[in-house]
């Protein structure tokens, strides 16, 4: 049976359910994980035989083996003469860092992991510029952006066919449409704004610090991602204009509590956008976009009429609309763009793929 | 470089389309076109060289040679060492019914035509229980249905990695979907059914003979392939209601024409269903549905609420709504599901897939 290596670095949310949906995987290709790597341990395959996955748990937790580099997984990997992929479920930038050591080592990577690919557009380059090509590894990352909502693949294959994208404009973060949702729904309430970001941070859809949903940070990094694969080549995620949700007069409290005991204060400036909207029967909406003819890119918050589909997103939905030369009315994904189960299956569903292809 | 041989079948709509697509691909994969063949005539690569497909029209046109027979071309195919893919452009059943002898003798389909999929249940498990295996070859239909969205795609992707489908819903029809969204339109209109029909055979969206359309047979056989994905063995489309817009009374009139003709007389039926959802804030669609734990499928006109996705669709685009065990809210994928761009768009994405598994 066509066999392919598995290194596995992270086994948090996302990688503990990756771990157990892999493990039962049903196919004609051996999934043969030999690496499995937290931050400070890490269990390993002396000869390559596979890990058991059912005790995966108690083994790494028993594990006395420090954690190992990049390099020296990549080293390990190439000591196989089956071909490997190496799968990164951390947000670890430095790990993101190490891509173009992999690929170039013909390791393929599948990752939900943003940061390689809304960093420095050196990095980008660093690693579409070899990965695909005879002899390099594969890159792919479909949970880097609405987890596992079918978008990456399908925009790199509409433009591989000589489509060309004109627009594009989302709800990016699961988190910000929750709170916008809430706050601006199209049956109108008086609810605070302060009080849905304390609602959305008591349910855990928030960072445990706010802020570090409220800044646009990372709706805009997907955005970085969405408007280099359309061909705009961003610099960075702070080459673009992103509006931040913290009042200016709070972005440097010391806390994140601080913070929401302090935001209702400045309910006010929230309110009166909402009011504004209300009045020509709008929603308000934390939409990032990408205009490629005229080179553009942004995140802020915009109104859209009551019957628009991002006017009736539900819960934390993302929604993404593309518009193209070929999709003039345009193509609309929409659906959970967050969570353990649909973003492990973004990432399987792209080891699949790569194990199709280099498997042997 | 990898390369793959190539045999295309039909070159209407679709099949001059892709063929435009495939000329224009770049990439790290030769696709080398050997067999183009049109209902009477065939081009043909005697040494497995590329035709030249700048100029297939013309040197299809001068063509002396006869069809070949589905079995002839597999023979040819095999005669190559190279791995091959018979694109299947047309909508012939007895091409669909061969599919199973390409993909025995190692040779991957990639098709638009629903036929084999949405035919007797026999005929979908002669493809499926070998096309993918080792030895066999496999098979993408992706544009078989809401033609390029990406929906076969990743709804087997769900599957295979453990998603479970509670629930498929949508508009599978363009034609269906322009009838009813200008019909029962959320602004209520005083235009009449025949009417709408009349207007959209004059725009070229219906089939010669709307009947064609109106009958459900085409959604009938989408909804047939997108049960049988999610493991309800439907045993045809024949097997579930499907409920006919074409008046008893008109069913037997010998022409299209003759049916426009006598349509009106039938309105006041359509009208009063729609009189009846507006009353209580309703629009008409024409859907498909698969319901896998009640085992049950259908196809019929059913009311939605003026805020459903369904309800706000444009033009001809078809939607589709999928509800799983990890998609509660349901996975939403909306946009053009006919027109050749992105048909053959699909059909080339389908393509690229296989070739990256199978060129060497
Ligand atoms: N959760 C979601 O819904 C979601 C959705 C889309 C995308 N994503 C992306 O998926 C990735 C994983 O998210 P998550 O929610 O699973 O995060 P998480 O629960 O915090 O898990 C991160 C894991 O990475 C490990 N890790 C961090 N740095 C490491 C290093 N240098 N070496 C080895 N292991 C390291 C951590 O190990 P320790 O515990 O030992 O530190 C932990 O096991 C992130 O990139 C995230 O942006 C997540
Ligand atoms: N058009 C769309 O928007 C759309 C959308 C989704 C799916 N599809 C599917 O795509 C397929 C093609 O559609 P289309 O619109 O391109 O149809 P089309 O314009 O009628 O083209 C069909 C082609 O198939 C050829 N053909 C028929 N029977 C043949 C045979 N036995 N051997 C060789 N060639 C044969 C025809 O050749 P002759 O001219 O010599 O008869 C013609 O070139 C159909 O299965 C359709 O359901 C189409």
């Amino acid at each position: 049976m066509a066999t392919v290596n598995i290194a596995i670095i992270g086994a948090g949310v996302v990688g503990s359910e990756f771990i157990f949906q892999l493990a039962n995987l049903k196919g004609y290709i051996n999934y043969n994980v030999v690496v499995l790597a937290e931050n400070k341990r890490v269990l390993r395959s002396e000869d390559y035989s596979p890990l058991k996955l059912s005790s995966w748990r108690e083994d790494l937790a028993k594990s006395q083996k420090p954690g190992m580099t990049p390099k020296e997984i990549a080293e390990f990997l190439k000591g196989s003469k089956l071909p490997a992929i190496l799968v990164d479920n951390t947000s670890n930038q430095a790990i993101a860092n190490s891509y173009p050591l992999f690929i170039k080592a013909g390791i393929s990577v599948a990752t939900p992991n943003k940061k390689a690919f809304s960093s420095d557009i050196k990095l980008w380059n660093d690693i579409f510029d070899y990965a695909g090509k005879p002899g390099y590894g594969l890159c792919y990352h479909e949970s880097s952006v609405g987890a596992g909502l079918p978008l990456i693949s399908p925009l790199k294959e509409m433009i591989q066919t000589g489509d060309e994208v004109l627009k594009i404009e989302g709800i990016f973060s699961g988190t910000l449409s929750y709170i916008f949702n809430e706050f601006s729904a199209i049956k109108p309430s008086n609810v605070k704004f302060s009080d849905v970001v304390k609602v959305a941070k008591e349910k855990g859809y928030t960072e445990p610090d706010p802020r570090d949903d409220l800044n646009g940070l990372d709706v805009a990094r997907k955005v970085t991602i969405l408007a280099r694969i359309s061909g705009l080549p961003v610099e960075s995620p702070a080459a673009f204009p992103v509006q931040s949700l913290i009042p200016k007069e709070l972005e440097s409290v010391s806390s994140g509590d601080e913070f929401l005991q302090r935001l209702p204060e400045f309910d006010d400036q929230m309110e009166s956008l909402k009011a504004e909207a209300a009045k020509e029967g709008k929603v308000l909406r934390f939409i990032g976009s990408v205009d490629v003819p005229n080179k553009e890119a942004s995140v802020k918050i915009l109104k859209y009429d009551a019957s628009h589909p991002f006017a009736s997103l539900k819960g934390s939905d993302n929604v993404i609309s593309i518009k193209t030369k070929r999709y003039t009315n345009p193509l609309i994904i929409q659906g959970a763009g967050a969570g353990a189960a649909v973003t492990a299956m973004g990432v399987l569903g792209d080891v699949i793929k790569i194990a199709q292809r280099v498997a042997h």
